[in-house]
């Protein structure tokens, strides 16, 4: 279950040819209401694709009635017809299903500089629309054709749930190559029934995706046309805690971040960067980003080298504030590093498992934060070398 | 030719027992005289081996008789004993040159946390001490075994020479990965018989490595030992114009810089992104730079595979000024991007050589800058999965 898991949305995934594979590579997921309550973050990225520009618009009044998602290609650097594509697509969504096209966000994802073919996706959107419109559109197995719709070299469909007291939260997720802050080349779709105003999906997603979409960075690139949304329909009448809702969505959202981790592009190893003793979590983070994008301590750990010196030589770049000899450092388990100097052997250290923990202690403060990242290996290289031919 | 190029310096190189291979793991460049002018320019990296802390006291009073460096590690983050095993290396070649230790730079290269071999050091300062003293420490021999002896995972030793009116500037480097700005895991000694004070071999080094070394930008990785030392002997009685001086130097420095990208880890391309169009001289570096760390941009280039949206995906991340569909990108001579929409076709791009060319003109100023990287490939990943093993 995902994004029909709460009461009140209808999903579909269908295959329109965008996709060479003539896999599914259309999503449309509707929100019948009585809401149409909705927030969303887009990528900080400069060069933003169409469906942001778009989206960004369709944002201002924080109503949201549908989206419509594609794989197969990404319409950023399109220019105007690019636009008009995505332009497209959102009337034709809106005609379908008898709303405003000012009410439809739209995401892409795929190759940039390359134009959309329209009479594909409008052709998508037609049989995608119809099946939403069916009766099963609010089941579990619409639910799922929606996110295998929005893969791209994603190994498998990303789903999230959880429910509280008479409210459920859900989605789905996209994402396995360029990920990184702001967010991470990922598309994200989460419904909720719970009642709140579009200003309260607002402060719980942004408070939500700061701990997790935006710690994970596989590898150091961020996306022209990441979009994170969350859609509410009101449908279970109950309005909760905004807390609690929050605490909800996070789950939600860090279940997401760690299934886009666990199947990013090429990876061997799931490394959590675990940064302690900072005297703020902005020092945290900067040093854990820090080490995250170290392509040295990446393949050291495709290697299962634990090679301690490359993470202080990453940590050593950043502004954070610490004695550069006052650092420890521990890697699954092993303290390989106190305060500067070589501690436990690491010959001790064992790198075989996919999860690796990298724990460092700054001795600053008393903050802390995690950065998940993934290992610089072989069949990373192979898969982002060879894309787009 | 290289550090023994100009007169009044003698060199030596030879094998201690510090690389396992038994190669050439110990150099020593003494200078005659009469002059000992030195300046040099470090990491910034604040995680600083034990032979920066150490070279930085030598520095403050701007005289340098003598350098010793090591390959075979790094000697950083090895503590006190690290620091002692540091000072008594400047000690013995102090002693056996009959100068002050204070005098006596020290450069390590190699694995980061691991003791260096006390013993094994000072028998190779022994060792090359003679050497030096001998008849041919002035020899192009004797510049090219200690232009070996600094190798470590470089595949051939790099030499740069020009010589002008009366007088000579010749220098050394060595680093394949970890390379980066401020500085590059490179370690450079650089010397000239030209007649100049501390404070103009200063500026001039300062001058050069901001467009040469600086620039220089492999992996994204800084490293925690790097040199560039620039030693006078004044030996050839001559005064050159600093503009002069520090013209032949910034050659020299660029020399070396393209030698070391040319023979970066793993790399397959050598790929040279050229920002123009930029309002400041710092906003085309910030660009060039983004683009030259995006793994993805590296990875297709590997792949031959003219993949421009990654090249604007990396500059939407920076936060110069222009406008994002304004933005012109070439490929080694094909505009594959005007303002922002597809122009020539990626089809026409041939990315067989091993030298790239990406261009892109920001249309914002009239300021332009290079930043010199290589792609990122399975030998990359392969050597740096296996280092310390």
């Amino acid at each position: 279950m995902s994004v029909t898991a709460a009461v009140g949305f209808l999903a579909a995934g269908v295959a329109c040819g965008l996709k060479t594979s003539g896999g599914l590579d259309l999503a449309v997921v509707h929100n019948v209401g009585p809401l149409q309550h909705a927030a969303t973050v887009f990528t900080s990225n400069r060069c933003k694709a169409n469906p942001i520009l778009w989206s960004e618009q369709v944002m201002q009044d924080g109503i949201v009635s549908a989206i419509v998602l594609n794989s197969g290609g990404a319409n950023c650097y399109t220019g105007t017809r690019g636009f008009q594509t995505t332009h497209a697509t959102a009337e034709a969504v809106a005609e379908r299903l008898a709303i405003s096209a000012g009410d439809v966000l739209v995401c892409s994802t795929g190759l940039i500089g390359e134009q959309l073919d329209l009479d594909k996706l409008t052709a998508g959107v037609w049989d995608a629309t119809r099946a939403v419109a069916d009766e099963d559109g609010a089941s579990e197995a619409a639910g799922l054709a929606a996110a295998t719709a929005i893969m791209t070299t994603d190994t498998k469909p990303k789903q999230a749930v959880r429910s509280a007291d008479g409210w459920t939260v859900g989605g789905m997720a996209k994402g396995a190559g360029m990920l990184a802050p702001g967010l991470a080349t990922m598309l994200v779709v989460i419904t909720t029934d719970a009642v709140l105003e579009p200003a309260q999906l607002d402060q719980a997603l942004r408070s939500a995706t700061r701990v997790t979409f935006d710690r994970l960075d596989s590898d150091g690139c961020m996306s022209t046309n990441d979009t994170v949304s969350l859609l509410a329909s009101g449908s279970s009448g109950v309005t909760p805690e905004l807390s609690a809702f929050t605490e909800a969505l996070t789950e939600v959202c860090r279940d997401l971040t760690l299934q886009l981790q666990a199947d990013a592009e090429g990876a061997a190893h799931d490394v959590a960067i675990e940064v302690v003793g900072a005297v703020s979590e902005d020092d945290a983070v900067e040093v854990a980003r820090a080490v995250s994008r170290s392509n040295l301590f990446k393949a050291a750990i495709f290697g299962n080298d634990p090679n301690w010196g490359r993470v202080l030589a990453a940590v050593g770049t950043t502004g954070a504030e610490f004695d550069p000899y006052g650092i420890d450092v521990a890697m699954n388990g092993v303290q390989v590093c106190t305060a500067g100097e070589p501690d436990q052997s690491r010959d001790l250290v064992d790198l075989s498992p996919r999860a690796v923990h990298v724990l460092i202690d700054l001795h600053a403060g008393d903050t802390g934060a995690t950065i998940w990242t993934n290992d610089l290996t072989h069949d990373y290289v192979h898969e982002n070398s060879a894309y787009a031919s």
